[in-house]
C-alpha cells in the first residue's frame, strides 16, 4: 500500500487504523511564513467529528490533534508539519465477532485478498476515521487560499433532494441544519428520513454539492493533472463515494452545444462567462468563475439487519452487526469534501507558480 | 505544465500539439518480455482515428505510429518505449481567424490565462488529438492483462439513451454500430439525432459505459490511489468529460443499505457477491467481480452557429467557426475510455506485485 | 520544503525539528506479512543514539519510538507505519544566544535565506537528530532483505586512516570499537585523536566504508534510478557528508581499462567477476558481487573556539558556541549509512518485482 | 525499468537504444515564454557528439535533433517539449559477435539478469549515446538560468592531473583544448597519454571538475532533495562515473573544524563566506557562493585487448572486441556534466518558487 499520499507540491501523507493508538500524517511542502489559525482548524475538526448530533454515530472522539513539527512561534517553518490524533473511544471487543467474517460492501474481503492479513477492528485502515487527518490538513491548505471560499452542503439524503443550485450555498444556513442542507424544508424531511432508518436499522446515501468562489484562474495542469481530475480523484477517495460530476455533469450529456456553451463576455474589464455550464473549469484549468461539483455517496454499508455473507473459512453465514454506525454519513462528509477541495487547490496553486518564465 | 504523465509504475508521458509536427510519448515501466501484437495496436488506433464514418470529422489522419525504442525482435526490452505519430492533415490556415478569439467552452481562454501565450491552431495541446497517444499506450497496457476484457460502449447520445445494463456489452454489436451502441434500435435513433445536428451546425454530448471482466482481485492502493479514484482521474482527463460514476453511482445515493449491500456468497469455492452495486470495487480495491463505470460528456464545444465571445483585446465579438469538427465525439471516445482503463489497470497490477512480503 | 520523502515503492517520509515535541515519520509501501523484529530495531536505534560513549555528545535521548499504525499482532499490515520519537533532553535555552547569529558552515544562513524564517534551536530541521527516524525505518527495510548483510565501519577519523579493504568489515570487531573501526590499532589512534580535539574544542571529519554482501543481482533502475545514484543521493543526505564513491571510486580514475575491467568467470555454475572494481554494480544494476562504497564527512561544524561570523542584522560578530556537540560524528553515522543503504535496497528490490512480464 | 525520468518540476524523460531508430525525450514542466536559443543548443550538442577529434570514437553522428512540440513561434508554450535525435551511423553487424558474450565491466550481464532479454547492439539502452538527450535538455534548462554560469573541465586523465582549483575554469581555454583542460601543459600530457593508450588498445578514466557561478541562494530541498544529493545522483547517472565530491570533498575528511569552517562576512552589504570549503552548499541549500564539485570516471570498459569473460551459455571464453570506442571519454563528458547540473538547478529553482507564502 503505497498510495497514502495526496498532492505533488503541497503533499499530505497519512497513516492510521481505526482502532490503533493514533491516526495522523505529515504535510510536506507547506510554504513558510503562514500564521496558522488554530481556531479554524479546531472548528473544521469539530464539524467532522462523530457524536455531534443524535443522528450520527455515538462514538465519541475529541479529535484533539497534536502538531509535532513545522510550526514555530505560531508560523509555518516551511518544514514538514507532523501531526497525530489519538484514538480514544475504541472498543476492539465490539469487533471480535467480525474477525473472521466479511461485512457486505465493506473493504474486509478486498483487504484480505490484497494483503493476506488485516486489522478487522472497525475496518482498520479502511475506516472513515482516516478523514479526520484530511480535515486537519485541509484546514491548513485553506489558509493558503484566504480569498477563496470553499463551501459544501448536502443536496440529497436518500430520496429527499434539495433542488436548489450551487449558488444557494450559504454557510450560516448550512451550519444551522443538523444535516447541513441550506434549505429548511428539505432539511426537515432529510432528518425525518434518517430517523426512520435509525429505527429500522437501515441506512442511506446522498449527494453533496460543493462550490468554490473566488478561485484564481489558471489552476490545473493539463493533461493528466486537470483540476477536475484531481478533484474527482480526491472525492472518490472518500469512503462510500460512488460518483463525481462538475459543471453540467451527467445532465449536460443530453443537451446541445448551442445551449451549453458558455459565451465569454467582458464585464468591468474582466472576462467572464454569461452562463457557467463549464463549472469554472475549461481545458482542465480554472477560468475564474465559480467552480462547482457534486459527489454521490452510496448507502452506508453497516446496517443492523441480518445479512448473508461469507466467513474466512469460505462458508456462507448470517451476519448481524452490533458495532456503532451512522445511518447516513453524508452530513459528516461535508467538511471532508471541503478539505479535499482545499488540498487540491493549494497543491495546484503552488504548482501554478511554475507555469511561466 | 508538468502534468503530462499518467501512472506510477507503468507510466505514460505524452507530448504534442494538434497542428505541430507530431504527437507521441514514452511508456516507461513496461516489463520486459512482452511479445507485442502490433495488429492489436493498429486495430485500436483505427477505432479512434478521425474520418471513419460520415458522422465524424472529415480530418484525415492515418495515425501511423512509429516505435522508436524499447522493442527488439518483437519483444519489449523493459526499457522505455518511445513512439511518435506524425500530424499530416493539418491546415493551420483554417485557424488564422481564431488567433485572437476565445472559442466558448474551449480551453483557449484558460491556456492564455495560465501561460500568457498559446498555440491557437486547433486548440494546440488541448486538442483531443492527444488521445491517439493514449490509445497507442493503452493497447500496450492491455496486452499485459491478456485475461482481462475491457469493453466500452455508447449508452447515450444527447437525449437518446440505451437503458441496458453494463452486462449487455458485446464487442461485435458495438463495433458494427457506427455510434458504438450495442442496441440496434438505440443506435439508429442516435445516428438520426447526430445527422440532424450536423445539418443545424449544432452538437451534443453523451454517455459511455465501460465494463471490465475477469479483473483479478486486489488492484487499487488505498487510500489515495484507490481504483475508482484512478479510473475517475483518467476518464476526466478526456476532453469534454464532465462526470464519472461506478457501480450504483448517482442512482445509488437515493437507496437504502438493505437494498444496495452486496451479499458475499461462496460459489464453486470462490467468493462472489450476489449483486454488484459495488461495481467490482470495495475499499478502493477490485474484488474480482465485473468492474463497471460510466462517463458523461458535455456537448462538443465547436459548433457552426454564431456565438458571442470575447477577443484577446478584451472586446465583445461574434464568432462563427469554420474549422472541422464532430457533432458528437462520444463514439470516438469509446476506445479512449478503454485505453485509459487499461493504463490504470496495468499500473495498479504491477504495483500490486509489491503488496505482500 | 517538499523533499522529505525517500523512495518510490518503499517510501519513508519524515518530519521533526531538533527541539520540537517529536520527530518521526511514515513508512508507506512496506509489504504486508513481515513479522517485525523490534529487538533489531532497538539495537539499531541504540547504536545511533547520542550519549553512548565519552567521545560523543552528552545529550541524552532514550530514542524510544512509538509505532502508531501499520503493525497488528506483530506483523506489518501493508498499511503505512506511522512512528514518533519524542524529544526529551532538549534545552532550548542553550540556543538563545544563537537566535540571531549564523553559525559558520551550518544551515542557519541558508534556511533563513530560503524560508525567511527558521527555528534556530539546535538547527531545527537541519539537525542530525533527524537521522534517528532513518535508522528506525532502515531497520524495518533491512528485515525485508534477511539474506543481505549491510555493514558499515569507520575507515578514517581525520588524518588517521584504516587502509584495509571493504572485505575486512566484521560486525563484532566494529561494534567492540568505540569508533567503530574493525582494526584495533587504528581504532586506538582514532580515539586518541578525538580526545585531543575534545580538549582543544576542535572537531574533525572522517570516512565510512560500507559493504553489502549477498545482494541479489538485478537491483537498480536505469537510467536515472541507478543503484549508485540512489545510494549516493541517500548518503549525501547525511549531515556533513561531502563525498561518495563506489567500487574503484576516485582512485580508479587514474588507472587503465586493462587493469580495472572485471573479468567474468563461471564458478560453481554461477557467473562471478574475478576482481570487483565495479563495486558490485554495472550499468546501474547490482551484479550479485559485494557492493561497497565510501562516504566522506567534513569536520563537525560546531566547535568551541571563537569564530568570525555575521548576525541577522548583517553585522560582523564573534561567535563562541556553548551547545553540546560531538568532536567527530563519524562513528555515530555508521548505523545511519547502513540504514540508508537498507532503505535504498528495499525500495529497488520491490521495484525490481515489476521488471519482467 | 521505470527510472527514465529526472526532475520533479522541470522533468526530463528519455528513451532510446544506441542502435535503434532514434533516441529522444520529453521535457515536461518548462515554463512558458522562454525564447529558445537554438544556436546554444546546437553548440552544446556539438561539444558532446562523437567524432570531434582524432582522440575520440570514429562513430559519426550529426546529432541533429528535431523538436516536435512545446515551442511555437520560437517560444516555449509551457507544454511538453518532445524531441528526437535519429541514430544514423549505426552498424549492428559490428556487434553480431557480441550477441552472446558479456563484455567485462559493461552492463551486458546485469541487463540480461534484470530483464531476461536485451538489445546487445552497442549496449542498447546502457550506451552513453543516451547522453545526447541530456545535453539537449540541459541546454534548455540552462536558458532558464541566464545569469548562472555552469562550467566543467577535465582535471585528470588517468594519472595526469591538473592541480588547479575550480576557480581556474575559463571557457575559452577549456574549449580550445582537445581534452577540455584549461591548462596547456596538462592538456598536452593528457593528449599524449590518450594517444599512447590508443596504440596499445587500452583505455583510461579521469576526473571532471564543475563550477557554478552566480547561482542564487536558496536552491535545494531538505532533507532528501538536497542540492548535493541531486547533483550526485545526476552525475552518477553518467556511464562510468564512480565518484562524486563537492566542496572540501574527501580531502576535507582529514581536516579540523577550525580549518574548514567557512566564516561568514558582510561584504558590500551582502553575506559571503571568507573561504568556501562548503562548496556553495550548506544544509543542502545553495548559499550564493560558487558551487563546485568533482566527478570521477573509471577507465572505459571497451578495450581492444583480449579479455577473459563468460558467454550466455555459461562458458568461460576469450573476448576480443572490434567495436568503435574512445580510449578516454572524459573530455566528451564535460558538456554532459554541465547539462546535468543545469537540469538539477532548473528543477530546484522552480521548486524554490514554492518555498514561501
Amino acid at each position: 500500500m503505497a498510495g497514502n499520499s495526496f498532492g505533488k507540491i503541497f503533499k499530505l501523507s497519512t497513516f492510521g487504523e481505526s482502532h490503533g493508538p493514533a491516526i495522523g500524517g505529515i504535510i510536506d511542502g507547506c510554504p513558510s511564513g503562514l500564521l496558522l489559525n488554530q481556531e479554524l482548524i479546531r472548528y473544521e475538526m469539530k464539524r467532522r467529528r462523530p457524536g455531534q448530533s443524535a443522528l450520527s454515530t455515538p462514538r465519541i472522539e475529541a479529535d484533539d490533534y497534536e502538531i509535532l513539527s513545522g510550526v514555530y512561534e505560531g508560523k509555518t517553518l516551511g518544514t514538514p508539519i507532523g501531526f497525530i490524533i489519538r484514538n480514544q473511544d475504541y472498543r476492539p471487543s465490539d469487533y471480535e465477532a467480525l474477525k473472521d467474517v466479511y461485512r457486505p460492501s465493506h473493504a474486509d474481503f478486498t483487504y484480505q485478498e490484497k494483503y493476506g492479513f488485516r486489522d478487522h477492528r472497525g475496518g482498520g485502515r479502511s475506516s472513515a476515521r482516516e478523514t479526520a487527518s484530511w480535515v486537519f490538513a485541509g484546514s491548513v491548505a485553506r489558509q493558503l487560499l484566504p480569498l477563496t471560499e470553499i463551501m459544501a452542503f448536502v443536496s440529497a439524503v436518500g430520496p429527499v433532494t434539495f433542488s436548489g443550485s450551487y449558488e444557494e450555498g450559504d454557510r450560516n444556513k448550512i451550519d444551522s441544519s443538523p444535516v447541513r442542507c441550506p434549505d429548511e424544508g428539505s432539511s426537515a424531511k432529510m432528518i425525518a428520513f434518517i430517523e426512520s432508518l435509525k429505527k429500522s436499522g437501515d441506512s442511506t446515501g446522498g449527494v453533496i454539492t460543493c462550490v468554490i468562489r473566488n478561485c484564481p484562474a489558471g489552476l490545473g495542469e493539463p493533461v493528466f493533472r486537470k483540476l477536475q481530475s484531481k478533484l474527482a480523484a480526491a472525492c472518490l477517495s472518500i469512503n462510500a463515494a460512488h460518483g463525481f460530476e462538475y459543471g453540467s455533469g451527467f445532465a449536460g450529456a443530453s443537451g446541445k452545444g448551442s445551449e451549453f456553451n458558455d459565451a465569454f463576455r467582458v464585464s468591468d474589464g474582466k472576462v467572464i462567462t454569461a452562463t457557467n455550464h463549464s463549472g469554472g473549469i475549461q481545458g482542465g484549468i480554472s477560468n475564474g468563475m465559480d467552480i462547482y461539483f457534486r459527489v454521490a455517496f452510496k448507502p452506508v454499508s453497516t446496517i443492523s439487519m441480518e445479512q448473508q455473507t461469507v466467513n474466512s473459512s469460505g462458508e456462507n453465514v448470517i451476519l448481524k452487526a452490533s458495532g456503532r454506525h451512522d445511518p447516513c454519513v453524508v452530513p459528516r462528509a461535508v467538511p471532508v469534501v471541503e478539505a479535499l477541495a482545499a488540498l487540491t487547490l493549494a497543491d495546484l496553486m503552488l504548482e501554478h507558480r511554475c507555469s511561466r518564465l
